[in-house]
């Protein structure tokens, strides 16, 4: 596969992200956008020079070397139905659908899975973003690995059971840490404080998370084992805040202050 | 005053990094650096034009117009005592100590507290941090204010119980944060992963958490109420990190899915 062609199937979040970056890395070129909606599928086609959006089956190319699918897990199925089954390569961008969804299509396929949250109208630099892929074969991971790595800076190997973990991980890392901000934007409220005055501190914790590792940068009252200052903030705290600061304070020590 | 003199009563992260920063601003002038160990007090010192470090009560100058204790909060009793009692201001920088501590000094004394976490080694820019303040009488407030307002972009009034409530809700955000983090540097650590897998997506949570707010920002299996991606999490996880995806996917679902 030289340049090879693509067909994007799908032009949500991660479509609008990545078929685009394809294009403009040099690493694939996008000539179909297929969505149900020909509104979104001639969004993202106005972005990638040469490719034309498409709605119905019938009209989706049968010359191209991959698709690529990036709908909604439930959409899998039928977008599935849809294509035409051929010897290409046939790939799917979920974390959590196996990657035989795609075995009835052709010998070739697998799962082409970043590691990112991708929102319209958010530019973000994809080569940055961790890529973890899955072949039906050694021979065509290795393909898999080839066709990506010309674009993203990381690839990995992950299966089914190592993508599951991996999204337990971001709910614990991300969408949990999102919670916990949303409870501290509400304490700041009712003290007619802005959230963004925390905004120096969590970016410096951030950073040093990533300078030494989260488990060495644990700091505060539990870290400290201080169950003065943790019984004085539980007093002021009720529900599931207290519950919270509770059962998060107890696993921190728990783990020796170490996180 | 002018250029108020000041003599730094301690030598630690806090200090470390707001004395150079009041020289070099030219908010003040700091002419003493005070601490017990004299090596910490020339270390700072040697960071700041014109100032002297002393280790001996004797030594401490009698004529500064802000004597700025920046010590851990059991050291400021004992600072207390050790300092010149006169008519100048006497400010602490602790976020859960009363400015009472200091009333035994002067008429004129409050509280300078930045919300950020410093670490000596770490180049900050103290600008950005916002500051907390509160004073023995609105008077020394505003004192306290056009002193700190040259220097700190964001200088807001905090009584005891704010800045309480402020500590509460920085556990929340960093400290219960920074555990989540390790939880998921653990989870990761077991498949072979590292950590750094996660950066871009925790970047990225991070941005939208500002831009939208954290409750606007909520997504993930518990916002969305899938019971089914959730159920298959918990069967993968034992203790304490068990009972944390519980209890925080509960919360997430009972604020509706916004945080």
């Amino acid at each position: 596969m030289a340049k090879p062609k693509i067909v994007m199937a799908g032009a949500g979040n991660v479509a609008t992200h990545i078929a685009p970056a394809i294009s403009f890395s040099g690493i694939g070129e996008v000539v179909q956008v297929y969505s149900w909606h020909i509104e979104s599928a001639v969004a993202l086609a106005a972005k990638i020079p040469g490719a034309k959006a498409v709605n119905a089956p019938a009209e989706i190319a049968d010359d191209a070397d991959i698709y690529l699918i990036s709908v909604s897990d439930d959409a899998i199925a039928s977008v599935v139905s849809a294509l035409p089954k051929r010897d290409a390569l046939y790939l799917h961008t979920s974390g959590s659908v196996g990657m035989e969804a795609l075995a009835g299509l052709s010998e070739r396929y697998g799962v082409f899975y970043p590691l990112q949250t991708f929102s319209k109208g958010v530019e973000l630099d994809v080569r940055s973003v961790p890529l973890f892929v899955e072949g039906s074969s050694a021979a065509v991971e290795d393909q898999i690995r080839e066709f990506a790595s010309g674009l993203f800076g990381r690839v990995y190997h992950a299966d089914s059971m190592t993508r599951k973990k991996m999204h337990i991980s971001a709910v614990f890392a991300c969408n949990f840490t999102n919670h916990l901000w949303s409870i501290a934007e509400e304490l700041l409220r009712r003290d007619n404080l802005p959230f963004d005055v925390l905004r120096p501190l969590l970016v410096e914790t951030l950073r040093k998370a990533f300078v030494n590792s989260p488990s060495a940068s644990q700091t505060g009252p539990a870290a400290r084992g201080d169950r003065r200052v943790i019984d004085g903030h539980l007093e002021l705290l009720d529900g599931n805040e207290k519950e919270i600061y509770k059962l998060l304070s107890e696993s921190i020590m728990a783990s020796g202050g170490k996180g």
